[in-house]
């Protein structure tokens, strides 16, 4: 790396699950766009020729006329090569197959448990969670082998237990865990203005939020625009939608069905706690307990979200698989910057181009006091050259504490548990989870078919 | 008071609640035996006959020949005649009577939510806790006016809510909260070594233990008798009962039938999480997710536990008023020092007389590192001349932090909810509750049918 | 307070201690220079007429060409005219006279105490205290009674002192300390960059620091520049110019002889400890002990730093008091946006317009883990829409503790004794202090001369 | 180990230092007085032969008619031999000879550093910290080795650093520093007690406090005797005594004069600070500023206190190995139970035959919050069986955190910079000392003398 004429050129970036047919054509896009960075990409992926196509997609970004940016992409044979002198490593990667995820949502249906998204909590995030664990610490040792000094970036879920293995594994790593779920509640916010105080325009950034929680359960204990509390402004809101629920309902077409939400939870939580719930109503939903939003698909109905089945991802992958052929045969053209993702802003933050402060999960140093130190959490975060320091939240307000500091010890717990390979511990994590209302027995039951649907990925743990 | 010959003489004990007729009766029979401390004991209770009536049946004790040490019993009609001037306040109240806990234990079921006591957790507690707090405002009021450098014991449940409620009230006050489960957990322990390794007669006393929770869902991390480790000896006592349950099943009376257990609670808990759930199994269960032990009445009896109805609890108060009129008219002696309880030895302690370490209730000051300062919790402390001060208890262990966090943040959730007479706040601690795995309409009827059952008690609620 | 088309309009400003001759000038070019914030300034001071020919100093800048934002002035009789409504307070206040000042910092040399400034610690950074925490007290009355939810800006010093007064004295105070010594050690290391690796011109903004330490005695844990390191990159600097010092020593004039030093003692203490002194050598050869640094004016010089002069002061009065006069009647014209404070950046970030991340000084909420909660301690906090909130700084270094820790507790109980009027206990501060070094019975000789020197504005204190 | 009847019997306990005269004979003293222990003590020194001698002395004393408890003494060539197997190790070394002694006390002397033990603090302290600090690292090595799980009671000075560097090097180990020096402060109590109210005969034991600081510069914030408050007492009987002193002044023998006080520090100290300093006054003198008691002999002896010659201490060991030579030859016999020091009631504790609480020095674990955590520091804590948690003790007290915070850390840092083998880093603490009132270059030509005079124990310190 250097930097020249207050570029930064001849970056390094290691991208683990380089062949993703989504979160890597964002990447190529956000990197595109940034007139003060460029370098070389390096995919790895344990799909060795979907990288490949992405290398061949990505150099071709940068023909594009709107590329301010020209990248190099390569994909390679061995994690070693990716990350051998990197400057920055992108973790995106699916533990398993949507085979796999299937079991993990859509099994525990049988016993009356229904999950909206399957990925971070649940019963499926755990299982997922015994996945993704031995992986991580695999990525984490080999980041400690080629390239200890570098910045990681991790997206995948479930977030929070991905982030403390790469800690567990590498205490040194300089690791964060990225997620946009609160920005889509800074955008909710800014429709808030508008809605009551017409207020138009309000930029997503410039509604400056306080958070504190883990990853997909977070919550904001402040929120401001300019000099207006947003929070009366929030609540007039709730109380306007929370029957109703805020959105558009018509034109949808199939495909947003199963994301898209009436934000009817994340007002209920509000009018309930005081603290504004910062995810979307499917990953709220699942930490709260089962009875509450996710009894039956007409309860989540009720409250205006949809459970979304493991079906429409298998659809989805085939019409990204298609836009890969395009893309890869230059049928289609990738239009650049439109994420919103912040991992490329971070990154110019962490090579000291501009500061940021954003949300993030890292280990709790205690910027919230009353969760256990170690623990990962979520909270905002001052990125500059070289250093993400956590600005200090406060703590979790009384009202939602009971629901957090619970969530967050499952997560842990079932860190421990797939550290250790002790499926005993990992049933005892899988029982307390919120969404879990059924008996013991029944829960063996259920843990058991789980482990056996996804043993495939499941071969280190002693059963 | 004064000190002659190293006894404590001239004591003021105030007892609120000292109409009682059981635990009046057994602190009567402790300080008879008591042979350094001697004085008066003040009875209030908002039955001022009841009061009165245990004023004669204390004054007799000290003719009984096993009386070591004379005490004078008086009824008075005011809390301020029995606080002024008081060395000890011992609180021991009934919030309301056996027709609101009627309404506490049995209301649920028509939800399919069972409750084995009711009084401390579960929607039952949190009802009883509506109840609770206001009236210890009053008392932490008056304690604070008239004597604010007294020693506070309170025996009343729901422990962590009163405790609490005392020091939010006056937070200066010398106060703890004493309860009997720990004991009972380390004479199970003795009775293991028993079968276990074949070594009788170990004293409860000798079976050292460090206490870690919030009351009624207490944990020991550490158990040892002289030199062994008693964690491996319970863990093959463990197996060795974990499918048959552990207790005498023969001849049992119908009484004690409902506070019996055969401790298969504690052993599965011991087994699941590697730390000894030190509490009745009764308790334990309801601290519990309600789907584990108390899905139903059968469930229960499968654990080795039996629900106590509140109309056993009516019937027995039948028993103790017709053993009142003997004790009262002389045709019935008191049987002295039996109880077991601590309270006695405490106030020796605090008078200097002699050094004491065991689990008491009061705020967090770091005893517990992952649990929230100035919450109530459960460990050991150390008494001594005019100080109780906590041992450091550690961390909870990370098997039991989902369960203990939760439970705890629920509590001191509840007391802020009446403190502030927030009906509102109350039901969503309500929800939170670890036994409370329905739907929120239903967990909304069922909360405004209890809180209207008890209405006479919430008058001070706006609703 | 309104926004308009991205600008904030009809700010009101109160400014205490507006009849200053320094800082309130730089303030005026500051606001002149800031076109997205516009209003009025409130001019406050007990000098009446110091604040009006203020007021008309100010009204004369917004005719200047280079006014990008023109501002109203206003001198006011009452502290509550200027607080009503205000939505910024700034504090810049001179405790006493230079009389006063002149006996904080020479009444010790009789006792071979020299002190280079004597306004922060040190026995006249005490004496100052002893005097400016009843009119902390004052002002923080004042601002609760008259707009509590005003952000408070204070320059005076001893800083910690302030600060810690105000949030004392009304603990809900929206109120921070602002110093630009870290800003001159930013430079310096840019400097270092220079020099070491003939990297220009890297503004002091992009030199990004952590910040940890009491005011006046701030130490960086790390210093980037972009992907540069600079703690290498200052060791070799250090070592190069710490036998003969860094800096310009020809054509000096004789004002800044006062006030610059050539590093010396920074570069010696960051060679000892490891972390990077931050404040000018004046300021931190007081926090260290007495013998070290300022044994004795030779001492001093050999250091390469010199003991400013309370006579200096006074000249420089003149010719300040010169300069009001030809601002005042127009002879000399202000000059715009020069100052390099940061205290309108900061109010345009607690205004939504911008973000910002700077050192500043705020009670301790464990942004440094290993000093008091509550302490008032000087690291990063991040700025925006009405929020300023500490980045975690993490411990201070096991190296500079000691000295650390026993300065800020010094600070900490003096305002202890001063907010409870207590002589005794400020003696013993007093004492504490690093830089005294002699008996008991000299200390208190001259602590009672020092107190007597300035009774004139210690009224208040019982003796 | 085994138990019998109640009694522990075939304990092993490893003495390191077991050639000492002195505290090995108290030790022998204090085992034949223990009925309810039993075993055999291996005796390990540099000096065998002195090992050998205490062999011979040690079993003399089982034929004692007063020897209520025989055990077996051995002395052994290897500290292997002594710690295979132990259930209790002690460790009593002196760090290097008199000589070496005499140069940490008398070599400062020269630049007007008076020190009145110079075993703990002060340069003194230090050096003779850089000596030990690599003996103890050896002896926690063996200890991990040999008996990982045996308690270990450490006597050697400087304790707090020797406890220090037992956790560093083995963080495992079950291990605390034991003092009698609180012991003396609660007497000093008593006769308070006495002279104020006409109380007599008050119990050490009874006299219950709370001890928070570092060792031998511990304070109490609490002291209470029965119902009486001690403070008030303490308060009354330190204006009495303040400027004459107190204690016994007549018939004194010469070797008395070195350790006894008039207890002139002590009192002032309560008197500026509020609480009671616990610790001899030569040694609390050592922990403040060296110009307040130390200024010269003069300064000390108008304290009513003496500074102890090394050569007072050699002369002493000529009588000390006289002794030896008498009870070798048994000239004399051995007199039981007197030394009035705790270690044997610790392992009586820790056995499980007693519970005791008592004040200890071990790592900060939030005993006091504002201390650093795992720091070495002085508080009660709770022996029982194989148990040693601490008590709660609470934050320094505002008045005294200055000094305590500062020497805490100066320790921590010694430790430090021995374990790194760093003396650049051990200079920095040299100069942190308190004590240490001299400049700079003054300091280091103490410093490179001190080493110098001591290279023969410094040879793995590189220079």
């Amino acid at each position: 790396m250097r930097y020249v004429n207050g570029k930064a050129e001849d970056l390094k970036i290691a991208y683990i699950g380089g062949g993703s047919r989504g979160w890597a054509w964002g990447l190529m896009s956000d990197l595109a766009a940034a007139d003060d960075m460029s370098g070389s990409v390096y995919l790895y992926d344990i799909d060795l020729e979907a990288a490949k196509r992405n290398e061949v997609i990505g150099n071709k970004v940068k023909e594009l006329k709107d590329c301010k940016s020209p990248w190099d992409y390569k994909a390679v044979e061995t994690i070693g090569e990716a990350l051998q002198g990197a400057d920055f490593v992108v973790i995106s990667i699916i533990p398993g197959t949507f085979d796999e995820m299937e079991s993990d949502v859509h099994a525990p249906e049988k016993y009356g448990i229904y999950q909206s998204v399957g990925d971070t909590t649940g019963p499926g995030g755990l299982i997922r969670a015994l996945r993704v664990v031995p992986m991580f610490e695999e990525i984490a040792g080999a980041i400690k082998e080629y390239c200890p000094e570098a910045w990681v970036i991790n997206y995948t879920n479930p977030m929070t237990v991905c982030v403390k293995t790469l800690y567990r594994t590498f205490p040194e790593i300089k690791a964060f865990g990225c997620c946009h779920e609160v920005f889509g509640t800074q955008k909710l916010l800014g429709k808030a203005l508008e809605d009551i105080l017409q207020i138009k325009d309000a930029q997503r950034e410039d509604i400056r939020v306080n958070v504190v929680g883990v990853n997909h359960f977070t919550w904001l204990t402040s929120a401001q625009y300019k000099n207006i509390d947003l929070f009366p402004v929030y609540r007039e809101f709730a109380l306007k939608y929370k029957d109703t629920g805020f959105g558009e309902k018509t034109d949808e077409n199939w495909m947003n069905k199963f994301f898209d939400s009436l934000e009817m939870v994340k007002l209920d939580l509000f009018l309930k706690y005081g603290a504004i719930a910062a995810a979307g109503d499917r990953h709220l939903a699942e930490f709260c307990p089962g009875s509450w939003y996710l009894k039956n698909p007409d309860t989540a109905h009720s409250w205006g979200f949809k459970l979304t089945p493991v079906a429409w991802r298998k659809e989805d992958l085939k019409n990204r698989l298609a836009r890969s052929e395009r893309l890869y045969k230059g049928e289609e053209e990738m239009v650049i910057n439109t994420t919103g993702e912040e991992g490329v802003q971070q990154m110019r933050s962490l090579l000291g181009l501009r500061d940021l402060v954003t949300n993030v999960n890292i280990p709790n140093y205690g910027q919230i006091p009353n969760l256990p130190l170690g623990a990962v959490v979520e909270t905002n975060a001052h990125f500059c050259a070289d250093s993400v320091r956590p600005v200090f939240a406060g703590a979790l307000p009384e009202s939602i504490y009971p629901l957090v500091s619970r969530v967050c010890g499952v997560q842990e717990l079932t860190v421990e548990a797939a550290v250790t390979r002790n499926l005993d511990l990992a049933f005892q994590a899988f029982c307390m989870d919120p969404n879990m209302e059924i008996g013991l027995d029944e829960a063996k039951c259920l843990f058991d078919t789980m482990v056996d649907n996804t043993k495939a990925y499941l071969t280190m743990y002693e059963r």
